[in-house]
């Protein structure tokens, strides 16, 4: 079992400007599936604008923002939750005035993505 | 992209007295590896002492508490992480005065656990 009393603990990574991740849950863990991360995004600030081949499974933790993807734009705030689909474009963007922070699960190297039933391999 | 305004817009589950639970992000959705659900467990309440085969990631929303684990018991609050690897005997215990409220990540069905590095798998 590991705890962290705050996600604080953990040393924060900003490899884009005014986004503060760190990452809470990982391999190094002994988690063996998926990884989880939290996100601080300073208000005017936006996550890259991108796609890639995994999903996200986002809990939004406070603060204002909105998330673009596929269909458009939608307003997040506390207690939000977003899915976004493997390949989607998408980004978050902080409204402010406090930051947006949110919790971010993604799956980890070399995972099995499991298909929706009906769907091929 | 699945937007939810807050996760109190799903159906709540109570299958243990005092455990409040909702599927947040299931694989009806699309979600191709874990499922993510939020906990709100009453104060005094408890959810079941247990082990299983899969692992827990949880990030604490609110509220006090206690995780007990195979090295013992540990408290937890608001901005806590918890990694709880398979098989590991644990319970999640809300002290109150509000309700402890977490959200708790695990592998959907049909995984394929991603051994960390040096193990068979």
């Amino acid at each position: 079992m590991k705890v962290l009393s705050g996600y604080l603990e953990v040393e924060p990574k900003e490899e884009v400007p005014g986004v503060v991740m760190r990452e809470v849950i990982t391999s190094d863990d002994g988690a063996p599936n998926f990884t989880m991360r939290v996100f601080e995004v300073r208000p005017g600030s936006s996550t890259p604008s991108h796609s890639h081949p995994w999903e996200h499974e986002v809990y939004v933790i406070s603060g204002k923002g909105v998330v673009k993807g596929k269909q458009g734009e939608r307003e997040i705030g506390p207690e939000s939750v977003v899915f976004m689909p493997v390949d989607e474009h998408h980004c978050f963007i902080s409204l402010g005035p406090d930051p947006l922070r949110f919790v971010c699960v993604i799956p980890s190297q070399g995972f099995c993505a499991v298909k929706p039933e009906g769907e091929e391999s």
